[in-house]
């Protein structure tokens, strides 16, 4: 299994009248998850597409289990319990600065070829980059 | 059952560099849905709100079929297939132009007092315009 | 000149906590307003993009006098003084439903290639229906 | 003159179809930049809205000169001239990661009294933290 972790406030834009974060911007979170889970491993969602490769979201599931709030610093928890096949599930969690458990998503990906669209397989730079935690 | 339809175009701003309708905008267009299935029935969110009555949501499930484009007029099918109690859960499909389905989703959302953000059964107000339909 | 006025509801997510209309999201508001303009005068900002021509913006100048809230029907009245040359200048005037003025705005845009991203004179097909406007 | 900066990576659900951050999305990017420069002082723009203040904004200018692209790691700079009064202008300059200029903007806000959004001087807990860069 592989987890990775970043830091990020929610901005006031990010905010609604009823002074949360408006729920339509989580998923903005889960992407920048992924994004910076990728960086850490020494890979990029860029360098994916720099390849020919995009990821389209194929599922999401998100659960609201308490809100974010307006300048909170959230920790995204981006977790990967399988290794990526024809398409790839990330598993979120947000928690807030004193470590409460705001928000939980799942997200399914698919790997297409940016040239035609058309489904690929994960690339094999990626599940290279990921096999270390599946052993 | 209820079922309503809005119609709104995909916004340049609602792109992204893959030229699709970006991934994390689909929740607003389940916001429009709701807010005019209600203003269709003669209420709406916005006088909710000023009773005093705030819906947060629960939870999302999101799946996505086909792209959403640029400068496509979509059109945003809300349903409801139980009259609300404690939560509701509205269905959503959205299709393009010719009527192709794109994307469905399931919004959960509670009902709470403003005041004091406490979760309530929903409002006899509310419940009175989607009765006729479930009859 | 030319005037074109379309109507449009500000959304629930694009409110912040402030209880106000996102002062972020009013140039999504003069995008739909050209864009609509355009569709009103025949022709499309898509088309435009199908022919190979993009508008990338240069310059925003933004007044905001009162705010926009929540479900209100906004009026976006989109005004160009001149006929366009190497670049374009739209004004905007936001209204709210009684007819006060809540926003003012000036965007200028310039034409490129799309190929290249280089500049370019404004195509003639949008000089055409830009001219009736001008005699 | 007192002067802040802070990196922010441009994410995909930013960009749009032209391939570039979309022009709307430039106004969040001030946003966080006026905010942790505050954070950098030592205070913060919730504890203003926590003490009862809000700061509107009143206008903007802004001059996009080069595009900002997915994934960048933009530097915000955060400039202010003058001691704020009864208003404050913040400017801005945005640098990708070689330090080329991409845009500006200038800034002005208000300052309010959240209990009835009437304009007030700016608070004399702001102007404290701001008056060592100006003597």
């Amino acid at each position: 299994m592989f987890v990775s972790e970043f830091k990020m406030r929610v901005r006031y834009g990010e905010t609604d009248q009823m002074g949360y974060m408006y729920h339509g911007n989580y998923a903005q979170y889960y992407e920048v998850g992924r994004v910076e889970a990728l960086r850490q491993l020494g890979t990029s969602y860029k360098a994916l597409e720099e390849e020919g490769v995009m990821m389209p979201v194929l599922e999401i599931q998100s659960k609201f289990i308490r809100p974010a709030l307006y300048d909170d610093e959230i920790t995204i928890r981006t977790m990967l319990r399988e290794l990526p096949k024809a398409r790839v599930s990330f598993e979120f969690e947000l928690l807030d600065e004193s470590g409460n458990l705001l928000h939980t998503a799942t997200v399914h990906l698919a790997f297409v070829r940016a040239s035609d669209m058309r489904p690929i397989r994960c690339p094999q730079s990626l599940l290279e980059v990921f096999k270390p935690y599946f052993t």
